[in-house]
């Protein structure tokens, strides 16, 4: 069986104590990098791969530095300090002594508790009721998802920024903290929802909380999730959006809220 | 004229090239450590302090990593990366070996492009037609704020925890990022909104987007902020919510988004 290519574009080779090997993948390649999706989540697995991970990810922040470019980079893991039920990771990636990425994670231990979802999963048809958007590009990490629109359509001067979108691997894959990671990437840029044109945007930093654990996770299998997200605000030459990542073996567990701020060209 | 409690709070010595002495305020202690905005504030200004920092704020995270104890502590500040355009920072507080707050931020120049807010600024009466509410405690960082309360009741079992607050620092003190970053973490933990009793909570992450820059923030000058959250799950021991920090010259400007993770006890 081949290896999926998720998968393939998160092997990482490990040097002892904290240092990861990995290479970019033509899979996952964006415009002039690779997709930030696939970079976060390569960044997350080297955390999770660590001998001394405990517990679960619960917050994990990125911040992109530079374009990475085709070939070799090196992520470095630091256990900034550990409690008894949380620890907390700061991880980098370079190229040679250029660091392109930053981030910041707590992983912790979950607990039963009194819980309450306040937020409402969006009423959609489910996903076979929703046909497949037509691949916006040939090439690269788009070829590697399958959006499956409910609302908002792409490049056209849509009254808000809402969007419904079901969302999977391809191929389909299990669900996995480090695919979550990336699917946290994989909204369109906002500023599509509101202006017909094309303009040059790229994500620089994307916040994410985790509202589950494995179990869950494991419990979702290779699914579409349904992502919704919408923007709060354009100004100055950045825009953030807030989304929602909906899944679990029901369809209709909180799995994800993210965040995201973009830098766009005019 | 005597200094601002929060300005006496935020004295920081330098110690070039990057490192900051501070000590904790008694007027912004919380129950265990000092209240989270102001250490935030502290990290904050430490970048802002930094000779070579160009541009603004434009995204802030932070996480906490355990209390700090009453006395010094060092803020130390890293650039890990400058751009043409941006900045890249990293800043950790310490008290003597122990990383107690890691956090990591972006500058960047603010440039004129086609902007939108899409978020809509809730209709609320204006501060002083909404009454203070009384003191929550008779010491430490609540008595640094008035609250004035227009949505969300506090300790009560609420149909859900939306609130809205006009938020001001006291005494009155013109607005700046410092105190700014401060105010995302002022609002009340959304828990209290939903249960009545009290439990033990403790903010692990904060997540801040500003809209804004310096001349809008000084354009605000004293004036009562309008604060806007809401939680969108409570599980297995941690809620998040997303806020909206709205002021600016005419009260309307969408200074700040933010995002956190409280850590709660059953």
């Amino acid at each position: 069986m081949t290896r999926h290519p998720f998968d393939a574009a998160l092997a990482l080779t490990a040097e002892p104590p904290s240092r990861w090997h990995g290479r970019t993948s033509e899979d996952y390649w964006n415009m002039v990098s690779p997709y930030g999706g696939i970079t976060a989540a390569a960044m997350m697995q080297a955390m999770l791969d660590q001998p001394e991970r405990r517990g679960s990810p619960l917050s994990f922040t990125i911040n992109y530095i530079a374009p990475i470019e085709v070939g070799h980079y090196v992520i470095e893991t630091e256990l900034v300090r550990a409690n008894r039920s949380s620890q907390h990771w700061q991880i980098r990636l370079s190229q040679g002594p250029r660091v392109l990425a930053l981030a910041i994670a707590i992983c912790a231990l979950r607990r039963d508790t009194w819980s309450h979802v306040e937020a409402a999963r969006p009423a959609v048809p489910p996903p076979d009721q929703c046909p497949p958007a037509p691949p916006r590009k040939a090439t690269g990490f788009l070829q590697r998802y399958e959006f499956r629109i409910v609302r908002g359509t792409p490049f056209a001067e849509n009254p808000d920024s809402l969007s419904y979108v079901w969302v999977s691997d391809v191929p389909p894959r299990p669900l996995d903290f480090a695919s979550l990671t990336a699917f946290c990437d994989s909204f369109l840029p906002r500023i599509f929802l509101r202006r017909p044109e094309f303009v040059p945007i790229g994500t620089v930093s994307i916040n994410i909380y985790f509202h589950a654990g494995e179990e869950v996770l494991a419990g979702h299998g290779a699914a579409p999730l349904l992502t919704v997200a919408q923007a709060q605000a354009f100004s100055d030459g950045h825009f953030d959006h807030q989304g929602q990542v909906w899944g679990g073996a029901g369809g209709d567990t909180l799995l994800a809220t993210t965040q995201q701020l973009v830098w766009y060209k005019e």
